[in-house]
């Protein structure tokens, strides 16, 4: 058969995943951000619709078809090639594991989310063990049937991070861990550590939502192909070509988290706007892997946002906007504290420095679980000495402990390294920029962030799904991705 | 083959046509309400494989079959019963209009809607024709296809209000245009009608939805299973079981229009609120027309929210929010002024005596151009005709005349009927309501709703779909639909 109608075969059928998956999206946006609480459970009759659906969209024999004759043509183009690799994939994915064990998990993920919840209020990890227990040997019935080489994780790994694997991950993650380990207790062992302060005062939620959007608009997100709102879990999920929507949360007593919220949002945002256009339903017109989606959302949150230059461009909105509630904060005061070392035992509270230590605790404890050298059982006591030894501190109780993250309770286990994958793939690219640019101190100092934009748009936006993750790293920094971007930045911020 | 598993199948079948038309109804919900411009042509190709997938159940044959049988055994209950017809009277106009007609249509009305915005702007009726008889064409075949007997006007006004036809509505039209006319010719003719005055002043949108959420949630409209939003049009759409959606529109030199706006809504709301619980899965569980759905806003817009008892509890909560800005607007002349009679061009701003007419000329006028006794070119001559027949008055341009509704450009034929119905219906149930409840006023003065609304759960909302609107009307009031009710309380009211 010729390649053009198999190719134009593929691309009707990946459009409607495409649909479907962006139906999905926008039943969960909605779920979160605008749905009355009565409106639960249908909503969960939709959700689990429309997933087996598209399910049977991936595994329809024509696919499968389609894709081994264009397998065995000669396709060169590389947008062409690219599409055909990750159709393949979740193709390959969505047929190895049999929809029986996808609802089981899913049944089991739904008993588990409650006992969770009530587990984490009562800081009793006992609580929630029979249904991870459960949740552990699903998850390793899953990578056997996916298939793996070398350790079972690869497998789950791959769904999030598709070319990365524990070889890769142990060598970056045991480059991190004594040097952050180190930062960590330095930064415990000054002595009155005065930026471990954050502005406090009346911030009114009507003004953080302004501040935020002055923010989000300035760094380039689109409101006219997207929208920002408020939700319990900050987000971003784009819900089809040309609407992109993100969220943050905001608390009257201070203003930092929200906006931090935003920008990293926003960030997120940024990437599924440059996204290549009018393609949507081509496979190749993706993010490359969450990995670098995370990288686009630190790189505005922390290398961007965190920046002095950038607080002398926003600290005079900040104060039109917040008036005399940032008296005793002096522009000074906030770029300090923004950076500021503050080892705690929740992750999504921690800073930049401290997090990926929490992010290596998790890796190191998911691998155990899933090869069997951590039984479940043993969880709370191979989280408190793990944490021990990377920050020094004892764990107080589970609820600070084991039980903090709603990720396992969902089934979501190879999740948790893409946060620490992103700060690393962060770092090298804003050196990278930093390199081709030169000065961007200059550019931020006067709420000018279009051609940083401009370069992320070019080596990694455009991209889509073209290159892998590894490979966009490695063509726009000129180097594979190393610690070595992310430690200098940290040792440069974190004790200064 | 035993009635249980057939009972299962057909339910089965059935909810996936009702998860599927309440996520329609969420992707449609949002981008009347949320979705950023951008995203506009992704949610064409939405929507499009969403109606798709769904026109797809219902013409499966083993739907059909499976009905089949279940017409051959012997149902005896009536809830059973009601859903047997109401799935086969969906099947069966689904197979019956093939795909190819339902593509050509929605491909000429998304034309016809861009000319018909243009030619409203310019006010030019030659730009809309040829679309417009494409789509006069397209719906005569549509009648033809679906089958009728009569009128091919029966056709097309049974998806909307099953059991209806051109008889029926030429004797109750018929019946309200004299009475209606003389009415609004007499109010005409008042000398220095004061009432016509609505209050004008300063509103802040923020105050409205304030006023008009106290509104909503006094009358009943529960919050936990709905939300209150703007829109350009107002609407109500059932998201789903526990998840029904309001709007209202809002401008800032008066607050009638919005408040109004709300409880006309809030009406729908409440009937969606109330239909059976928990097996929104089962056909019988839906509202049983467009006439009883719309009588259920009109009674809480108009024969509750309009009443003087109603602004004797609402009148001391609209001053305690507009303040001052009622100054000049004592309870009396608001209390006066919801009742005037304001002949005009355009039927939604028209008060509640002139807007049946302007019913029955879209009435007349539909049901000429799908005989053809009214050639599509002379719309313009037909309209502005009839329109001086009825109101009086002489239609200035197109743009007040024939290309003011948005519905026609949709191939919207019989629809227009069901808000008169609706008018009609809600008259002999309020009359009825007093029969069997007493003294209401008392109750509204005191902001107490809950007794009519217990009556209208019990005789209209829990019915769900096992009585046709007719039976309805027949059980809750002791007779058949007629125009009296409505008559008399318009004559009561219009002229005082």
């Amino acid at each position: 058969m010729a390649v053009i109608p198999l190719l134009a075969d593929m691309h009707s059928r990946w459009k409607r995943v495409a649909l479907l998956e962006s139906t999905l999206g926008l039943l969960s946006w909605d779920e979160q951000v605008m749905m009355p609480s009565g409106g639960q459970s249908w909503r969960g009759e939709q959700f689990a619709y429309l997933a087996s659906l598209l399910h049977g969209e991936l595994v329809s024999p024509g696919f499968s078809e389609t894709l081994s004759e264009l397998e065995r043509s000669n396709l060169t183009e590389p947008n062409k090639l690219a599409s055909l690799k990750e159709a393949r994939r979740r193709q390959s994915r969505a047929v190895k594991i049999p929809v029986s064990m996808v609802e089981e998990l899913a049944r089991v993920c739904s008993q588990a989310q409650q006992a969770w919840a009530l587990a984490r209020k009562q800081s009793d990890f006992e609580l929630f063990l029979p249904h991870f227990e459960k949740i552990i040997l699903l998850k390793r019935e899953e990578a056997d049937a996916v298939g793996w080489q070398g350790h079972p994780y690869n497998a789950l790994l791959d769904e999030y991070e598709p070319g990365m694997d524990c070889l890769q991950l142990d060598i970056l993650f045991g480059e991190l861990q004594g040097p952050l380990s180190l930062l960590v207790s330095q930064a415990r062992d000054l002595a009155g550590n005065k930026k471990s302060e954050q502005p406090t005062g009346n911030f009114p939620i009507e003004l953080q939502k302004i501040f935020g959007e002055s923010g989000a608009r300035a760094v380039g997100f689109r409101f006219d192909a997207g929208r920002l709102d408020t939700s319990t879990h900050p987000f971003c999920s784009g819900i089809g070509s040309g609407d992109c929507r993100i969220t943050s949360r905001y608390q009257t007593d201070g203003f930092l988290e929200g906006f931090f919220g935003v920008l990293h949002e926003a960030g997120h945002g940024l990437y599924e706007q440059g996204l290549p256009e009018g393609c949507r339903a081509e496979p190749w017109c993706q993010s490359a892997s969450l990995g670098i989606h995370e990288s686009q959302s630190r790189l505005w949150e922390n290398l961007v946002g965190r920046s002095g230059a950038f607080w002398e461009h926003f600290y005079p909105i900040a104060r039109a906007i917040f008036g005399s509630s940032l008296d005793c904060w002096p522009l000074e005061r906030i770029q300090s504290c923004v950076h500021a070392v503050r080892p705690g035992f929740i992750r999504v509270e921690a800073d930049e420095t401290t997090y990926n230590l929490h992010i290596v605790l998790r890796y190191r404890i998911e691998k155990g679980l899933l090869d069997g050298t951590i039984p479940v059982r043993d969880l709370r006591e191979a989280w408190n000495c793990l944490f021990q030894e990377l920050f020094g501190i004892q764990v107080p109780d589970d609820r600070n402990g084991c039980l903090q993250d709603i990720h396992w309770s969902g089934g979501g286990i190879g999740y948790f390294p893409t946060y620490t994958l992103g700060n690393l793939y962060s770092a090298q690219l804003m050196r990278a920029a930093k390199r081709d640019l030169g000065d961007l101190e200059e550019d931020f100092r006067h709420g000018n962030f279009a051609r940083l934009l401009c370069w992320l748009r070019e080596k990694v936006h455009r991209v889509g799904r073209t290159l892998s993750a590894q490979e966009i790293c490695q063509q726009a920094t000129g180097a594979p991705l190393s610690c070595g971007p992310l430690l200098d930045h940290l040792k440069a911020v974190a004790l200064n």
